[in-house]
């Protein structure tokens, strides 16, 4: 059962006067989920919660909050269907989708826990002196955490994702401020949240989940002093805000902001001319996976102009049309995926290789447009990151044209190179050029799907997220919300 | 012999008009080193430089820097007297001082060339599918650093200090801006690092070193947008300033400041009824070591109000008072030392404890005084780091008060504990109070001294340093330079 209420620590609290509703964008009308929007006292009332929470928190053994973990993962389990139909009715995502997403959650917040039942992860660090420890650096939390939600993983990277798994690992507090589409599936995995803090006696004011369609709760919650640390995913402009703001306060905190990303493919002659149809069939389906709606999605493929390169264009945007257009998560993004690809395709010099198609309501027409180099170094609009199924490729005069176009791009999560392998020793400027933009750098492979495991990295040069150094992916992500402290000359 | 220029890479330029001298606080006079402030145009293009320098670097293998690391050190020692003499000329310091420094940074650059002869600095995580390697995770350098050499370590952090070291170890350029107040010692590393770069077959832009008396010259660097980090020790004026510049860039970078510290020590009646003359000994010995110029220099004495604490604090005052004074690094350092101790002086209720000597020219006079903590609740003011020999003895009415005291302390460098052993159970909420204000925690011992290890940690909250997850002393003080990069599917 959906309260609508905000969590406030233990307690349900709805002092605020104004309401919303979620949005179904399959059937195009408003859901019967009603939610009351936070007032400034609740969100105040929730900081000064998470630290006195902090105290007894950071506290806890390693144990204690793997079972804290474990427990949110179980009672996640527990809201079975109302939870998927939940997902599905507000983001327009299939059950198949939900319940895969569901899996990874889970996954992930079981990886924390068993994480902490390894003392390494705290990276403890020893300098003896006479035989006995007279150094001793180790991890500890950086204080209460507040996590925005993603638009497009309403579970994985929403109220209990990756940031808040890592965040409660780290032994810090964490605050969500509910994505406002999916406000209904974040109030029932906070209902599970709260569950299993009970159940696993954590204290009050460990969470807090907050609903607010407007800007205003974000900029609240960034700059109150007991905030330490900010976990964000969405748009360059909606993080660059929360940079900035966490930059000015009296005292700045890090902000872990994933934002956008064009993911470049770079496809050279020989894999053209061994294998285009297939790379073509290959980014058809990963251009249009979740509606194009992935931080990975590949949104530009570079190549050297000549027939191949057309030939691959023609295949591609034959191939891409041959799939079903599928549904955007919310009307807002529609519009706003309308409105960028209409502004990308009058550039001078952009052609669009799709043909028109009909679509109903909020599904997206996937679209396939080309430029030359020269325009796109011209015009650096025509790189920008459009959320859904539209992809540009840049035809290139020659390989110093093609090294000039990506060094001239904004940072990225990924950047692939498709080639064949005996090509290694030539498109090593390529390699080294492209590894400076990039997070993730994938040989022969697409950039969708992205592993939840120690060796992953998500994250890359600014804009892509707002510190390359940190990854919002895999366990390494605790890294965000820790700080070293060394003790000297402890006893034992 | 010192050129007075600045080096752009390979060349030394002075195309500026305006020329600066250092001064010799002992003598109280300027010397005879005369040095010309870059213009612009000269700053733009060490930028320049070290944007395509930065190629060829990070393709240097970890053997090559290695040895450019050694070869530094080397080119260094071959310095000889005329480095020392330099370095007493323009610091007031003492011979013995500039010969362990110099210690001190030798070691720093071999530890880093060191480090790299073992490839596991790369923090190398894999993940394998089907028996080959899928994920291989490693760290690759940021691009072009600016580091400002610190006023107090004129070799350990300017020139060729741990900031300089530690990019160099990473891959990264490096641009220095010399300190202005011990110029000439720079000019003198710099010649040394440069040799060793053209020994080592370095690229040209590898390194600069750039002179000027102000600070327009900081803000062009920071905002350069072929700069990628940057590396400051000194004030919290000073390292905020970069720091808003920083994140007010169109693409921010990440500052890793070293800013100020008062280093709060808690002394506990049981330890005050059983060594008390010992640690008065030892923390006068300690307020006033390098004229009380080191960030790890112990600021404020918090102990409950007893006779035991104003024994104590008549003792340290005796102590103190028996060394001799010694002269600070420059007029505009003993001025700002004398002033805002008259500030602290002049606040309700502080009371002087240490009589009043009169010291020559540029000589600190070391100061103690006391205030109680209902006093210092009230007026943050008293806490202020003021960068010399000068200490506040806070006396609390009890443990609560203690630890509000404690509790709105600004983030520091250091926190003391000094207490018996068998204390330790009833000090733990002392601890742990502190634990959350500091990066590193001593337990009867002084702050004063870091020593270079990898269980190191120099850095804590805001404003001890502009980001507490970093180090700036240690093997690991290398992480603020490198972020992660994932290949996805390479051949091996």
């Amino acid at each position: 059962m959906i309260t609508g209420k905000n969590l406030i620590g233990d307690n349900y609290s709805s002092n605020g006067t104004t309401e919303f509703k979620t949005f179904n964008p399959l059937t195009n009308e408003e859901t019967d989920f009603v939610f009351t929007e936070v007032t400034p006292t609740e969100v105040e009332n929730a900081c000064n919660l998470a630290n006195s929470a902090f105290k007894e928190f950071r506290n806890k053994s390693d144990r204690e909050r793997s079972e804290f973990l474990f427990a949110i993962a179980e009672e996640i389990e527990n809201l079975g269907d109302e939870l998927l139909s939940t997902y599905v009715t507000e983001s327009g995502l299939s059950k198949e989708r939900a319940v895969g997403e569901r899996g990874r959650t889970l996954f992930q917040l079981r990886s924390f826990a068993d994480m902490l039942m390894d003392s390494n992860w705290r990276e403890e660090t020893i300098e003896e002196k006479n035989n006995t420890v007279f150094l001793r650096k180790k991890l500890i939390p950086l204080g209460p955490i507040v996590v925005f939600g993603a638009s497009n993983f309403p579970l994985a990277y929403s109220t209990a994702g990756g940031d808040t798994a890592s965040a409660f690992a780290a032994g810090c507090p964490v605050i969500v401020k509910a994505h406002p589409m999916h406000a209904g599936t974040g109030d029932l995995v906070a209902q599970a949240i709260l569950k299993a803090a009970k159940r696993t006696n954590m204290p009050n004011g460990v969470f807090s989940n907050l609903n607010s369609k407007g800007y205003e709760l974000g900029i609240q919650l960034v700059d109150n002093e007991n905030i330490k640390a900010v976990g964000f995913t969405g748009s360059i402009k909606g993080g660059r805000a929360l940079m900035d703001i966490a930059a000015a306060r009296e005292e700045p905190i890090p902000v872990f902001a994933e934002m956008g990303s064009v993911n470049p493919v770079v496809i050279t002659q020989q894999a053209l001319n061994s294998k285009s149809d297939y790379w073509a069939r290959q980014y058809a389906q990963s251009i249009t996976l979740g509606t194009g709606q992935f931080c990975t999605s590949p949104g530009l493929i570079l190549g050297i102009d000549s027939e191949l390169l057309d030939s691959f264009a023609t295949v591609l945007s034959k191939e891409i049309m041959k799939i079903e257009s599928s549904c955007m998560l919310h009307p807002a993004i529609k519009e706003s995926f309308s409105k960028l690809k209409k502004e990308v395709m009058e550039q001078e010099g952009v052609q669009r290789l799709t043909t028109s198609s009909s679509v109903s309501n909020n599904f997206a027409e996937q679209t396939v447009v080309m430029v030359s180099g020269k325009e796109a170094l011209k015009n650096k609009s025509v790189q920008q990151e459009i959320f859904g199924p539209f992809t540009v490729i840049i035809k290139c005069q020659n390989e110093e044209e093609l090294i000039a176009v990506i060094d001239q791009l904004d940072g990225q999560l990924t950047g692939t190179i498709i080639a064949e392998k005996k090509e290694f020793p030539y498109i090593q400027n390529i390699i080294d050029a492209l590894q400076q933009r990039v997070g993730r750098l994938i040989f022969n492979g697409v950039s969708t799907g992205v592993e939840v495991c120690p060796a992953m990295h998500h994250g890359g040069p600014y804009p892509a997220s707002s510190d390359a150094r940190f990854t919002a992916v895999g366990l390494h992500s605790v890294r965000r919300w820790l700080r070293s402290i060394v003790f000297q000359g402890f006893p034992e």
